[in-house]
């Protein structure tokens, strides 16, 4: 399975918000998140990186 | 390995526009993608949609 994980990184560090992301969509007002099992999460961030051999999805918060 | 393919929509169609790809990083005009061997590719456009276990990242022009 090719899914990877989504990271916050804020203040130079990176956490992890959510694992076994498939989808990612963006919408007006930030990203909505789906994993292989199908939940979904929103959040107000942007794509700042995808390194999908690393599975790494990190995201940015808007204002920064 | 955990690539993709990215594919440009336009006009209801989705024509490939690198394979294998590795990184995508946003810039301010656009997103640079990386494939899995080191190539580069600049494109003027946002990332409509990814679905990872598809292999797929879909991206779309600005403008659209």
């Amino acid at each position: 399975m090719c899914e990877a994980n989504a990271y916050l990184r804020q203040d130079g560090k990176e956490e992890v918000i959510m694992e076994m992301v498939d989808k990612v969509i963006p919408e007006a007002d930030g990203l909505v998140l789906e994993d292989i099992f199908g939940r979904r999460k929103q959040i107000k961030a942007r794509i700042a990186e995808l390194a999908l051999v690393d599975h790494r999805i990190i995201l940015e918060k808007h204002d920064q």
